[in-house]
């Protein structure tokens, strides 16, 4: 028998589902998503759960055994509720996502599916550790750089939800007594400061390929970002005292050097020897990192 | 049987030991210091470990039971090694007081002491974990605010030590781009401040006597120092999810409503509802913490 997870992961702009085996790969044809976004309500969500769960569970093969479902989904979460408090779907806010999964799931299989919860910057950690860049580090953050900035620990080999289940959350740390992270360093962030400083592009597209065509002030605004996200990983470091961070993200792409100037920042605004020796790392994953991070909250 | 461990603390200006009970109550007449300071040695750290050591292990009952040797110690600290790597005491860098510790009580016992080795802050948060003001609290971060600014973190009821050991240096993250929230909020660099501002006075206890009097200038430090440290612990919960901060130290006492100062800071600065809601509480212990907490490294 080979064992599989139902995974499930919820964002801001859409949510998936797939069968995982226990090696991290994606069961063929059981993967779907549904778009989310601020229009969300407690029924569309219920109506999007039940259709990709009934849709990977379809594809079940019948020589494997479920051994339950994995929930991850965009943060602030309540991990002992179930419930989400999405920042940009106010219409979904308090809904009980574990709950619904739980229930779809148990009602396509007829049998009661045990269902774990948590933010999917906590499931990216997972996966990195379980299949991706921090393999073999007992103590690593994993972030994204991307529309927004987030992520999630795995200390002592083991994911670390916190209180409620939101650790992680880099991107509203502040950058400075005014500013978060996000705030300097996002995407969006880096391309409206570029344009404060008269480059005329808008996207983080144009920001990549400007900045390798030799244009200053989009190469300058992909270097504030990095630096930004540096100290920030600096100071988690010296704070959370971590071996290695991975980092993924669209934006995270946007040079080939995104990381190195990041694991340079790290280096040289960290205050103590053991969080200048962080090691930065680009992600070993694609963007499916916490899909697959949400099954390893079952097999793992 | 009485359960007992040898506590031992080192500090940049002290060293002491005492026999802890497994309820953590020290055994009368076993606890001594001696001084350390920026000229410390090998040979003198040494010479000071077996005199505390052997005072200690000579007040051991008849009826007790020593299960091992707990020590903590001013950071930063390389754990694997069991060595210390002190910034004010360059003589001492390197200096294996994990193994001195052990080598001294086994030789005074005759027999091999289990040595268990961690950096102050952290037996300090397990010590208000175990006895003080996080009981009950599954994720929380202790810290002082004296001469420095530093803590430890218990993460799901057990101590966090982090990659090396170092997890709970608040005082080295980056309160500006510029300046670590030592360098802002600690009683050396609030009585800095206030100077700069045309304040008179040379100490905390100045600040605190002259900011009751109604002073503006000492007042307007210490509420600078509370904004800091709440910003920084507003930024710590909304990365590790925090449910309740414990606050000791000197300069915590400056004024009645310290606490508060920095609750209220945290409050109004924090990114997350889940961070905004953390507790800040004043410290259940005496400045006793961290050599309590060493014992707890063996009794807990």
């Amino acid at each position: 028998m080979t064992a599989v997870a139902l995974a499930v992961d919820v964002g801001g702009t859409k949510l998936e589902a797939a069968l995982v085996r226990d090696d991290g790969s994606v069961v063929d044809g059981t993967r779907s998503r549904r778009p989310t976004g601020p229009d969300a309500t407690f029924a569309s969500m219920r109506a999007a759960i039940d259709e990709v769960v009934a849709h990977a569970l379809a594809g079940l093969p019948t020589d494997a055994a479920l051994l339950g479902a994995g929930v991850g989904s965009a943060g602030p979460i309540d991990r002992e509720q179930g419930t989400i408090i999405p920042v940009n779907m106010p219409g979904a806010r308090g809904f009980d996502l574990r709950g619904a999964v739980r229930e779809s799931a148990s009602a396509v299989t007829g049998t009661d599916v045990p269902t774990v919860f948590a933010h999917d910057g906590g499931c990216l950690a997972l996966a990195e550790s379980w299949l991706g860049a921090t393999q073999g580090a007992a103590t690593s953050l994993s972030i994204v750089v991307s529309t927004g900035v987030g992520g999630g620990f795995v200390i002592d080999g083991r994911y670390m939800p916190g209180a409620s289940g939101n650790a992680g959350h880099l991107g509203q740390v502040h950058a400075t007594p005014e500013l978060t992270v996000e705030q300097v360093a996002s995407g969006p962030a880096s391309v409206a400061w570029a344009r404060t400083q008269g480059w005329t592009g808008a996207a983080g597209e144009d920001l990549a390929r400007d900045a390798k065509a030799g244009d200053p002030i989009a190469r300058a605004a992909i270097e504030r970002s990095a630096r930004t996200v540096g100290l920030a990983l600096g100071d988690a470091s010296t704070l959370v005292d971590l071996e290695v961070v991975a980092i993924g993200g669209g934006f995270s792409r946007v040079s080939d050097d995104y990381v190195e100037l990041v694991q340079a920042a790290l280096a040289e605004t960290a205050q103590h020897a053991y969080s200048r020796g962080t090691r930065v790392v680009r992600s070993g994953l694609g963007d499916e990192g916490p899909l697959i991070g949400a099954a390893a909250l079952i097999l793992r």
